[in-house]
């Protein structure tokens, strides 16, 4: 188990991707609840079953566990709502490596960047190319995002 | 991945489990849904997070992965229904080893045995104290037992 304290800002603009390699990830949720929920992820030839808990602003529960990827695969076709595609970008900024995530399919437009802390009250620097913060606006849980992306909006 | 096979039925008298030793199970639900159900359980010092699909009669798929008990003592708390306390005996019939479960607690007084089969038409040996099948009753699974138990209904 572990607790994942996480800041989340839209993007601005994506020069910081250029010459960039992303990881393409493909990932679904067993289980939408807020309490709760339960998904997986395939990453290249990886993949895990994440469970995390109910967010408490920045902060949440989280466990993960790595699976067989062709469990993930079967895994994905039991999520009930649709799948998140995305590519995912690590971007250092001072003393953090930022997540950028642009998305794929019914998500596609949105571009989402991701910081983890040590806590919720670390100092940040933001980059230019980070907009509003996004951390307490439940739209944009991936796993909201499954059920209603981003091009219904 | 696998796939499982198991056939349910009610038990009419507990003869069998005299002297038997039995092994006391606590288990939750992530998510209660048809499609896919998430569940935790501790059995003595060993736990296991178990992805389960819907029923097709008695089949069904089933991944299953081994986690510290640690962890899924917090998962436990993020199950937002309740939780089953049963203990599972072991007992031996002709060729299969059956399953009898004893609930506590909201499903005192069910007792349910499950035998779990190479494939759905394999013949068994009914034992006596086997009652009415209730394999295709989704009021029987667990996850169901855990939002609406048996002393409820």
């Amino acid at each position: 188990m572990g607790i994942e304290i996480e800041r989340k800002f839209l993007v601005r603009d994506t020069h910081m991707l250029a010459g960039q390699q992303g990881a393409f990830l493909s990932q679904g949720y067993l289980s939408h609840t807020p309490d709760a929920t339960v998904r997986v992820r395939i990453s290249g030839e990886q993949a895990f079953l994440t469970v995390k808990g109910r967010n408490q602003g920045a902060r949440r529960a989280e466990f993960e566990y790595p699976v067989p990827i062709e469990d993930a695969r079967a895994l994905l076709l039991l999520c009930p709502a649709g799948h998140i595609e995305k590519t995912r970008y690590r971007i250092p900024v001072a003393e953090y490596v930022w997540e950028v995530d642009v998305f794929h399919g019914a998500n596609e437009g949105l571009i989402v960047a991701e910081v983890e802390l040590p806590d919720e009250h670390a100092p940040i620097t933001l980059p230019a190319w980070a907009g509003e913060e996004v951390t307490d606006d439940p739209r944009y849980y991936n796993s909201a995002l499954s059920l209603h992306p981003f091009r219904e909006w």
